[in-house]
């Protein structure tokens, strides 16, 4: 019989967890750095928490159904829905709320090649200011946590929801809130798709020639200077947000940051500033995005709370890390204790005990194979050092290392081999 | 409008997630140190994956629903089921595999106090020997990984099915298999519950006269030597297993082991040997458990392979360490970073990014409040430093950093401020 996972799942495998694992501290040593307090909301919500905002139709996107009570419920597609929710629900906390999170998500979309029906993200929000400082906040963050995780090509571009709106309300006389909204959508994909794609794919929704203009307003992208000088010719005003935070992340030492119109996010809880980081490969889409979303605090009861943070894709990060830093992994050394003789066997178990209690990472044969089985199972797993122990090293308290690399071996005492053993691997 | 959480889930909210990311780095330290690989199983599965051991029953006590296409999945009940289909379908792999797995499980209990539908594991599972030595290095890395946390005063107690069985069918003359599984049930209930409790609860299961015999002789337990002196009456012969593993633990230095014969763990798949850990507070309940389950590959189509493992609960060993060892954590200092006036903004985020850059934690003010409201929220944060700048510092590059503890007050350039900040951060 043969055991499948369902459609779209997938187990997260040694070599792609260990990249993970990168990311994920990285993303909390980032959290310390700035003052995050860690924490992970429920994976499971009620289904009217998870449609507060975007109504019922995210029930088709989402694994949604009835536990044994009969309540609906569904799995998470996001973490910020359910860190509002607590930030929201908890009377007690001091803002600005500064939260962060790591942890897998669920999306009943279609599987494509590399996306997966659960998948990791890492987020950062804050909570309670209104001011733009907490936007410089969220996009250094992000900023740093690339940098530090090796990535030195990233580019953060930058859009705002209110200079999209203030465009379509004064130069194309659209300020109907569906319609804004679907426009929204149309040039979100803008990044993605032909402008010819797009207007065909939305031809019933929105008229052709007016979402043709709100495509070519979005093309305009560039240094805060060059956006401000096309602009004039729209003649408008919302532009003091994006040019006070252009300047506070000069100020952090947050580089290539690119004003891109284009950048509206899909999500549709966001409310002015939004924004998406890049590796050179355009290719492989956004790494992480984020913006403000005032509006999602003001709907779980609390107008009076600012909200904005970031989120990023753990999966296309490894993808970049693969491409970009992965051959500069160091994994500890490993040692591998082999021995010969039913009588050495418990002694090898203690100098596995040993060399892991001086904080050396040793495997030790549990399959009581022959020494040439235990030789190649040590070679196969890439072992830097064999030790091997007879019952005459047993009887004189000593230890055989042999080093993998070059294939010497060498006679000790048991806490001379530590000793070396000690030295050979702060080396490297 | 009020939005709850579905029955039985919770948020795991920053003081205990704290606690949960120090158990977490001691379990991936100790991954290392034995040479387990790290992984994450799919949270969701097939129901028929979920139900090859144990059975339909299985469905009343987990999350199991039908996707969109019809297809009856459930949320994975431990961490065993899924790394074992894993290992199965992988025919590529090296044996032994050494896997381990920290992540989040779901169970559709009747919450209790502190217990939830949602919470997490740590897993770490040996496929391929079938000999003893896998249940000691199981054993040994439970309770390394528990020394490493600084609980000092572990014990692990220590059972085998196979002795039990031997037992009931040479001394009470049971052997069939559903009452076998229904009497180990009871068995398992002894630490939890007094004997007449669990004779009461089984009476229209088991015949009490006969099941009051086997929990009279689950009340053997003590050191090895100790055991063997009782088990003599009934003429039991496989104590073989249970002489050497406890020889190599006492090789590993595994301290405080307890032959105990009414550890035979509640879940159906154990075949073998089996244990538990506990400290001085017995009441706790075991913070982690584990045996030997050689079926279970079995029925996934590997009868060639051996499997041992070991798995502990997050939410024990949190109020563990909460009770034993919580109050010498050490934060990292925190530097918060205040401001006055509208021009310094800037230069005060540019400071932060500074700090940050140099490895230092900082916060900075956000929200553009008074100094006053400033230094409040400075010390309700607990922060260590406060740096406060003024148009006067910043036209001299200067800062002004005051000590929280004692008040004290210096100004110096930035420079000298850093070097100072990573002297008093150092010395700690």
């Amino acid at each position: 019989m043969k055991f499948n996972l369902p459609r779209g799942l997938r187990d997260i495998e040694p070599a792609d967890f260990e990249l993970m694992e990168r990311i994920r501290d990285a993303f909390i040593q980032t959290c310390k750095l700035f003052g995050f307090s860690l924490m992970e909301p429920s994976p499971l919500e009620m289904l009217e928490t998870l449609e507060a905002k975007s109504g019922s139709s995210i029930r088709d996107e989402i694994y949604a159904f009835k536990d044994k009570s009969g309540r609906e419920v569904g799995l998470r597609f996001d973490l910020t829905v359910g860190l509002t929710r607590w930030v929201v629900s908890n009377r007690a906390l001091q803002f600005p709320v500064k939260i962060g999170s790591f942890a897998g998500l669920w999306r009943y979309d279609e599987p494509q090649y590399g996306r997966y029906r659960w998948f990791y993200q890492w987020d950062a929000e804050i909570f309670g200011p209104t001011n733009v400082d907490a936007d410089a906040e969220v996009i250094d963050f992000a900023y740093s946590l690339f940098r530090r995780l090796g990535l030195e090509d990233i580019s953060i571009h930058i859009g705002d929801r209110r200079l999209v709106e203030e465009y379509l309300e004064k130069n194309i006389g659209v300020k109907d809130e569906p319609l804004v909204a679907e426009m929204m959508r149309a040039l979100d994909k803008l990044g993605k798709k032909t402008a010819q794609e797009i207007l065909e794919e939305y031809s019933s929704k929105v008229e052709p020639s007016i979402l043709n203009q709100l495509l070519e307003f979005g093309k305009i992208s560039g240094d805060i200077e060059e956006v401000l000088n096309r602009l004039k010719e729209y003649h408008l005003t919302s532009t003091t947000t994006l040019i006070d935070l252009v300047d506070l992340l000069k100020h952090r030492g947050v580089k290539n940051t690119v004003i891109d119109l284009s950048i509206v996010r899909g999500l549709d809880y966001y409310t002015g500033v939004v924004f998406e980081a890049f590796t050179n490969d355009q290719a492989l889409g956004a790494l992480a995005g984020g913006g403000r979303y005032d509006i999602l605090p003001a709907i779980f009861g609390r107008p009076d709370l600012g909200a904005t943070g970031v989120a990023g894709g753990v999966d296309r990060t490894i993808l970049a890390l693969k491409k970009e830093v992965a051959s500069t992994t160091q994994r500890e050394p490993l040692i591998y204790i082999t021995y010969v003789g039913k009588e050495v066997r418990s002694f090898a178990q203690h100098i596995a005990s040993t060399l892991r209690g001086e904080g050396l990472p040793a495997e030790v044969e549990l399959m009581e194979r022959s020494l040439r089985k235990q030789l190649e199972a040590a070679s196969k797993r890439n072992s830097d050092y064999v030790i091997i122990i007879g019952p005459k090293e047993l009887a004189s308290n000593r230890l055989i290392l042999k080093n993998m690399k070059d294939g010497r071996e060498e006679v000790r005492s048991v806490a001379e081999t530590i000793d070396l053993l000690k030295q050979l691997t702060k080396t490297r």
